[in-house]
């Protein structure tokens, strides 16, 4: 090989955290006091060009052990030709979740595959930022055998085989072109969770709801699940706010068992819930089933803690499900994410993704916009998942106006903070946290922080 | 409380990995080179008595994430009183397994679960020692309502409640005394993986099958999966050399899809296995009963990598195994086994434990002891694996006679490595790794070693 070429020089990580626990922003019946985080990943490179960023979100404890997780990657990834990686990050994305040492602790779900997430998601990064377009639409120019071809379609081909996966690419461009301008033009549809945090006061609530419909959004989310009498209150005060026509989804977290998800959630029926999300552990494909059965009309979503591909593809095989509920940076990047995105459209379930947290937003409205230009070719019944936290964070924040996500057009997946951030909330050295460590407040600096 | 409060005051880890790759011991379809190791914790007491230890295991590169996973768990255990851990282990447990921030990183499954598996499972270690019991008989001769009181039913309620936990126990313990006599006499059928390593020839393969029946194993396993014309020549041999009576299992090791695993099976089966292990993804629940149904009467076993109670419950509910197969250190230890030998005693379904690796046989063996003497009450069609590796590394080893496990007789779980083992094999400082180290050989001390 030419002494030019380029390649990646290094894998930088680090551990940042937000103290969000001060303000219960993010409170619910699971998750009382998150302290929103990244395990956030840099790819240098030897060209000094543009480079790959990446991370998975945790919410506090034990993001330290996502970075060591990243940080085992780190030899399948340095001295690797740059122009290589961005021309078959599934490449990559194969070699990591086929180390069969890395391989014994999953395989393939929890923090191992969530690090896999971050590492793939920062070559998606620098391969569409080499090619000067936005993920999204770097996706969805893509040749369909290709990019069926970055699909592991191991351990699901009893549901979906690789021709099958070219040919729904290739009936999904037709009329891309079309939709993609009609996505620059119009967005895409978000719903917000801003409302409904578990730890707001009711009059906090109906505030922001009422401020959720005049900001243009057809759905809301209430968070569920720790005290009956306190949900049927929050749930009659959101619907009297919003009306009869804006969808109010809710979330349990895994709070409850079959049995209590189907109780609990008839007996908020008379609100017109649009989904129950997180009835039950995003383990029990049967368990959903059953809910499922259960609670119809209402809905039944779940996603954002389902660990990979195979239990997705059980979900739909079941019929455990309504809505899908993929997440950016839970499976291990785009790449399984597209095969994520294939099955739903292949058993014809809308994707409406899991977002928020620490940059979620930015990364997963590229994935859903690619679907509607590419794949599904339908924004019907699909909508974001939007928080308005802590984008202020991000080279190129999402932009969410009139309830829809606008369209990013810088090259790239979204994934970059800014410097200062970085050096203010790395843990536990940036300035935030030694300034926080240095005063005199006893216990754990990421619980006990002002 | 008095200042006599015996706690614990540290939980020391140690990154403890062996050289095995370069015998292919344990070499299989999808594990060509694992290095053996173990994620090993001490809990030290105030007291200087008894100590408590436990471990999980890995086959190499990620050990060192998985310490800093239990590392992450310290500030759970850290002055905790001694006899209360000790009276309630379960308390730690739900501690460990509800840090909401930490349950983020799964949730209850991989790299943190595993985690808490070791600290739960030394947690064991301590409280059977304090008892001069050894851990299986530690718990049958429990109380069944204390029993049933370590299990954590969320999630598993809609197939067995806690009321029926104790029905169960109960029942258990009718006849105990007998059976424990019995297990003391006899000990408790094991089968051997030895023969059938993927690396082996097949003269070794043939003489090592001929030898396990010599020694008085009535069941062999044999690793298949990577070539069908080397597994027929393979299993030949194999029943050439055991004769018709002794059953053959056969392992693939996670390496088929559903399709293939089915047909390959049926190729085999004019050798008689008596079941084909891990056909394909622990993940695949519906998979697994479509396989089971696809190449009956060959049985289907599974469990070695299903990450916790709710994904066993399922694999029960569906229909999708015929045997099941726990690991002592893949689930979050001891608590969340005793859920997982109630769910298979309650749908009849037998328990024939994954063992090998570092010390799994050593912890192993008490969990099915316990289920024979006081929860199942029989050994019918159970076996515990056995793979005579690396025993020499603990104080209390496996004692494997007659093809049965002999029952240990001293305290705790059988989980303490010899200090000149953890002396020498400590990574990368230990004298061992060192001496690797400073050799003149070129890349990665895990992979290639002399």
């Amino acid at each position: 090989m030419p002494p030019t070429t380029v390649r990646i020089t290094a894998v930088d990580t680090y551990d940042i955290r937000f103290p969000t626990s001060r303000e219960l922003d993010g409170s619910d019946a699971m998750n009382p006091d998150p302290d929103y985080s990244a395990a956030y990943v840099i790819l240098r490179t030897s060209a000094g060009g543009p480079e790959g960023h990446g991370f998975t979100f945790t919410i506090g404890r034990g993001n330290d052990v996502q970075v060591a997780a990243i940080d085992a990657l780190r030899e399948h990834v340095v001295g690797r030709s740059v122009a290589e990686l961005c021309a078959d990050p599934g490449s990559l994305y194969r070699d990591l979740i086929g180390d069969s040492q890395l391989r014994w602790l999953g395989p393939e779900k929890g923090v191992m595959h969530m690090a896999i997430g971050a590492v793939v998601n920062a070559v998606w990064d620098l391969a569409a930022k080499r090619e000067r377009k936005p993920v999204w639409q770097f996706l969805a120019d893509a040749d369909p055998a290709w990019l069926a071809s970055q699909v592991d379609f191991r351990y699901i081909s009893d549901a979906l085989t690789q021709d099958e996966a070219v040919e729904l690419l290739r009936k999904g461009r037709q009329g891309a072109p079309d939709r993609a301008a009609d996505l620059l033009r119009r967005g895409y549809p978000a719903y917000t969770t801003s409302p409904g945090w578990l730890g707001y006061s009711d009059e906090k609530l109906t505030h922001l709801a009422e401020q959720a419909v005049t900001d243009g959004f057809t759905q809301i989310k209430l968070k569920v699940g720790a005290d009956l009498e306190d949900d049927i209150r929050r749930c009659r005060a959101a619907r009297e706010a919003v009306g009869p026509d804006v969808r109010i989804a809710i979330d349990a977290n895994q709070r409850w068992d079959v049995t209590q998800a189907i109780e609990w959630t008839k007996a908020l029926a008379e609100f017109d819930p649009y989904w129950i999300e997180e009835p039950t552990s995003p383990d029990d494909i049967l368990g959903h089933a059953a809910i499922r059965r259960g609670v119809h009309p209402v809905k039944v979503a779940t996603g954002e803690h389902v660990q990979n591909r195979i239990v997705f593809k059980q979900f739909l095989q079941a019929g455990a499900i309504d809505v899908l509920q993929l997440d950016s940076a839970r499976v291990a990047g785009v790449n399984e994410n597209i095969a994520i995105l294939l099955l739903a459209a292949k058993f014809g379930i809308p994707v409406c993704p899991h977002a928020g947290g620490v940059g979620l937003c930015e990364l997963v409205q590229h994935l859903s916009m690619f679907d509607y230009v590419a794949l599904s070719g339908t924004k019907q019944d699909r909508v974001i998942e939007f928080v308005d936290h802590l984008h202020q964070h991000f080279l190129d924040p999402v932009d969410v106006t009139g309830g829809h996500y606008q369209a990013p057009t810088a090259p790239g997946f979204s994934a970059a903070m800014h410097q200062t951030t970085i050096d203010t909330f790395t843990y536990p050295h940036g300035t935030f946290w030694a300034a926080e460590a240095a005063s005199d407040k006893p216990g754990n600096a990421t619980k006990d922080h002002v």
